[in-house]
């Protein structure tokens, strides 16, 4: 599928339901979870989503934007939201998200962007060159990637309940040494 | 985590609800996609979950439960929504799924199960010999993975778009073979 604006769009609007949906409400011991040490629990994905939209898609497609002959990309702190976020609780987080998502929606549609904007290119500091269109579409990828983690993380807690149905359930045994 | 019908319950009460908010008024060119021949998209997966809610889940259950000497589940059908749901909208079997879970987790709050009863066995076609506690916790996992495939199936979509992002982004290369 070829990436679109309005139907990418329309994707990244729903991300900040579907969590809710899925999230808000349920107890600790669900959303303190993780997948071992190191790994993000679905209250660490909330506080991640939210870094990304004070840091990393729309701060760097305006990196892309700027008339600057230098497109280089901030590097992106995964862990950001570790410190931030300590003490609040998961409903202001998602409260804050989903307002933080509307506003940059809002933004990119504004920005009536060209086909030949979307070419241009920036500089990730470890993927070097990508263009604009790829670092958008990446961000569709990162919400879903994360909304099938929180899924996983989430089943993986019954992993040892299940008895004989684990083979055919292969998300309780799917990345074992999971990336945040 | 122990299986407890009230966390687990709240778990499942919020599946239709996510999937609405994630799928609902989306384009058909995410919601008919695949990850590739004989694998379900988004529209198939509502399909599967109201399956196992007609003929799976609860239906077992009652097998368990029931005072019969010879607690055998019937085999279940994973395609038979293929046929059941031509021609059906999402949103008319998102209206569905909502309804018959909503009766499912009713009838099971209703039965006020005892540890002992969670203990009681059933036998699976291929696994053999399941407790009630291994079915319930199972459909609690069930949903999440297929919660966990429609994000997935949805990101697979712009594997094509993300460049250099490929590597980052693992959701777009989980499951090169998925089961349905």
């Amino acid at each position: 599928m070829q990436y679109r604006i309005d139907s990418a769009s329309d994707i990244l609007g729903r991300t900040p339901g579907t969590l809710r949906e899925l999230l808000d409400g349920l107890g600790e011991e669900w959303l303190r979870a993780t997948e071992g040490p190191g790994t993000f629990s679905p209250f660490d994905v909330v506080g991640h989503l939210i870094d990304g939209e004070e840091t990393d898609w729309i701060p760097r497609a305006r990196i892309i934007l700027a008339p600057d002959p230098n497109p280089a990309f901030e590097p992106y702190d995964r862990f950001r939201h570790r410190a931030r976020n300590a003490g609040r609780t998961l409903a202001s987080l998602l409260e804050e998200f989903a307002r933080l998502r509307a506003a940059n929606l809002d933004l990119l549609r504004s920005w009536h962007l060209t086909e030949a904007q979307l070419d241009l290119p920036g500089e990730h500091p470890a993927l070097g060159r990508v263009t604009l269109r790829q670092l958008l579409a990446a961000w569709v990828v990162h919400d879903l990637g994360h909304l099938a983690q929180v899924s996983r993380v989430l089943a993986k807690q019954y992993r040892g309940e299940i008895g004989p149905w684990v083979p055919y359930l292969p998300v309780v045994t799917d990345h074992p040494a999971p990336r945040s």
